[in-house]
């Protein structure tokens, strides 16, 4: 029986992941310099596949890291000097904080519990950051933060830094560029790639700022930033999944990303109206605006059992994060995941 | 035309990685919880297969990050609190005491020229750093430290903690146990996979030595440790890279290791022979005992004709590192690497 995995990450490939791989085999590209011009063409490509699909303006970089806990290391490494301010919505969203504790910041939290709206116009603006994270997709607890709610933040802070992120929200969210100053996802969620690259897109006048900090002695922001902007990186790279990556945003593209959107909008509304009318599941984030998307959060008495029924038939849903394990059963709606998947569930459930 | 790629890295796939990427993919690998047992699994068996190979003894164990580069980070954060020494001969050797510099650490180097021997009966004892660093092979220039060698600078700092960079020395390189705490390479080099892996295999005791130091607030090797004793990571890995080191490795073992070497040497002296009586080509290292077994780097008036002239049959063979471009030419001699293939391009370039 072949399995289909609807969990929020390492997740299901992306239908063209196979046929891409045996290609990047196929034309040798694992062995190929990762300072020569065909990968940098590879490099300019995925870049240009990447910001079509998000639309991402003008003015803005990318740089390839090896995961999104690298993405925290670095920003933090980078950017702050003394207080980072971490919007708490679930595990992940706290980690980045723990970790700029860890390297010795002055790491502050505000934190929001599943049963709570977010209300940015209450956060406090008596101190000022010099970096805010939060999750427009929280994956452990299926806690969503907005654009809109992103935008109010951006109103309460608007010196500060703000790093979004959206490791399990994109290809769907549709990131506020005007709102914040980056953004990073992770290879293995909602694009359907296999583990090991980070992705974290900026706008470019963040470099100038890491200059002007000069707080990272290694790692520098502003050397990360030169290399990406010739489409190379420091050290080589996981240029398997770069290429992927480039690949499956063009097969997006091709189907356009608004058919994507909505039909994850189909799909969320099928889980979301199961989660209401299923006895034995309650949607974890109490409050409608605030619910996950792209991984849909439940919390049972019978999770475990319901998961079990579910491998049975092949469909490999995720259960609670940490101490939510055997509460919760989380289902990814990633645009691996087809409408026929989904009513498959859906029906198999109710 | 099908090419074959004999750059020091990244290289040639070892012949059997296409059957076993498509494997993976069949069997949903890259979907699998990187915490379930399943991958815990591949872990196990891909240490298994590693340390057969290497003949690793017990009390050893490994930790995968994403690079080298990642484990020089990893080894300075967490063992050097102030004065690490670096053997220096080349730029990569060189590098890993930048980046110790970088990091605010009083980095100290032995520089060891391309026309001279080791000579490790010198080194100054005067000091005692925290770390000591060399390369077993140094990819830049080809200057190759032998396990004896090794065992010599032991003598000298019988109490530091000495890290061998076997990046692209391994399988062929017999690592002294005895006379080493740890040892790293990349899987791009002479395992024949795609970037994007580091593999860093110690002594267990350096675990206990790093909580004693504790000077590493992020990424704790104790924690390291700890993960990898119970077959994880900290973060999601590049779980593909993971498998395949295993089944390579599986691969390998079913070869036999001393098959390996003996065909790795008989095409080292094919190599070496052809630099030798080539009117064009000199070998680098100056020292025939400190030549590279793995990574034959020659300096050629015509190195970009030559490298041009295999590029016309097929065979990528490296140009020289930095600022050595146009000036060498570095020739890998990995597993990947066929006789027949060694023996076809030595006979083309007489």
């Amino acid at each position: 029986m072949k399995n289909f995995y609807l969990t929020p990450g390492p997740s299901q490939l992306y239908h063209t992941v196979p046929d891409h791989l045996r290609e990047a085999v196929k034309i040798g590209l694992p062995s190929w310099s990762h300072r020569g011009k065909d990968f940098k063409d590879v490099y300019a490509f995925t870049r240009q596949q990447l910001f079509k699909l998000l639309d991402v303006p003008e003015g803005w970089e990318m740089i390839f890291l090896n995961s999104a806990t690298e993405v925290w290391e670095r920003l933090i490494q980078n950017f702050v000097s003394d207080t980072s301010l971490h919007v708490v919505t679930g595990a992940f969203s706290e980690r980045v904080s723990l970790f700029a504790g860890a390297m010795g910041k002055n790491n502050r939290n505000i934190v929001v519990t599943e049963n709570e709206a977010l209300e940015p116009e209450k956060f406090s603006s008596g101190y000022s950051p010099e970096v805010l994270t939060l999750a427009g997709n929280e994956t452990s607890t299926g806690y969503w933060i907005s654009k809109e709610e992103v935008k109010k933040v951006r109103q309460r802070f608007p010196e500060t830094l703000i790093a979004l992120d959206v490791v399990s929200a994109l290809p769907h969210y549709e990131v506020p560029f005007d709102a914040v100053d980056c953004f990073y996802f992770s290879a293995q969620k909602g694009f359907g790639l296999p583990a090991g690259l980070g992705v974290w897109v900026y706008k470019r006048s963040m470099s100038e700022k890491a200059k002007l900090q000069g707080i990272a002695p290694y790692r520098q922001f502003s050397r990360l930033d030169e290399m990406a902007s010739s489409d190379q990186t420091l050290a080589t790279p996981n240029m398997l999944d770069i290429y992927l990556l480039g690949k499956v945003c063009e097969d997006m593209n091709r189907r356009g990303i608004q058919m994507i959107r909505s039909e994850t909008i189909y799909k969320a509304t099928l889980i979301k109206n199961l989660f209401q009318s299923h006895e034995a599941l309650q949607p974890f984030v109490k409050h409608h605006d605030f619910q996950s998307v792209t991984s849909l959060v439940a919390s049972s008495p019978t999770a475990e059992e319901l998961i079990a029924q579910c491998a049975e038939k092949g469909w490999i849903i995720g259960s609670g994060y940490a101490a939510f394990k055997g509460k919760h059963l989380r289902i990814a709606n990633f645009p691996a995941h087809s409408k026929e998947l989904i009513e498959g569930l859906v029906d198999f459930l109710s």
